[in-house]
């Protein structure tokens, strides 16, 4: 092999090293990867919002028109300020701060819109004294509007042993 | 004002009135619109292979890797074959066809994917001679797929009353 031949390898061999170590801040940044990372960033901040009983945070994370399926009755929400005093309500049980993990936490990417789908353990000291922990399973529909990432649509709930009516609040992933 | 000018003014206002009428067909093209008809079409196949316990054209609409929240537990079934045996016992319950309807229903199209929302009445004489009805509300994620829609989320529920620790099975919207 010639020196000249060697060196045009060594260049395509190069370009061929430089275009795969380039390869992963590429894919980092594709549409869907941000809409990962962002929607990641969102789930933290609600996350805190709600350890903090902060409703006013929670609520601007959410559109006006939001309708929501939430753990307990109505069967719907229907819009964000009926939404927002459900959270109210809820939060109000706690005595202090919520802890909350996340388990099976799947984050889809869909242009405009993502879809969270997770089980959130959701744990505290009431305002009756009692302890209460409980896994429950989410699906949020969210929608980028005018840059921010809103909450269009959610669903959150427990199982229900169908022969005795009972909701199943004791389960395990 | 000339024989011309009235000719053309007539014109114009003939191509304005062209591109108004066609405005209605062009939007019912657009992809969303698309998007949205199939999608009931989708609900359609899919109501009545659940009314005929027709579970083998139920899991064809779901994708292998489906994961669901069902109204039974446990907390999520992982995978169409799991899924699919869920489905078999739900309706091995029922004597006879099961009557469904929809209320409340959203379709989000989200370019390769859409999500579906509603609230389903689901009644039907049970194989212990009982009758059972009862509202659920149903979150479904559904991804384009070589043409074809198949589900790869869903979510059933009915809400919790907390206080008690029971199902609520006879709320109505």
């Amino acid at each position: 092999m010639s020196k000249q031949m060697l060196r045009a390898l060594l260049l395509v061999a190069a370009i061929g090293a430089a275009s795969s170590w380039t390869t992963a801040p590429n894919a980092a940044a594709t549409p869907a990867k941000k809409t990962e990372s962002e929607i990641h960033q969102w789930l933290d901040t609600w996350t805190k919002a709600f350890t903090a009983h902060d409703t006013k945070t929670i609520m601007s994370m959410y559109a006006p028109d939001v309708f929501a399926y939430d753990v307990v009755p109505p069967l719907q929400y229907i819009g964000r300020d009926a939404y927002g005093k459900d959270y109210e309500e809820f939060l109000a049980q706690y005595d202090g701060p919520i802890d909350m993990e996340f388990s099976g936490v799947h984050i889809i990417p869909a242009g405009d819109y993502a879809i969270v789908a997770c089980l959130e353990h959701v744990s505290g000291k009431l305002k009756n004294g009692q302890t209460s922990a409980l896994w429950v399973r989410v699906t949020s529909v969210l929608k980028k509007t005018n840059g921010f990432w809103l909450d269009v649509h959610d669903h959150v709930s427990v199982p229900t042993d169908m022969a005795t009516g009972k909701s199943m609040l004791d389960l395990k992933p």
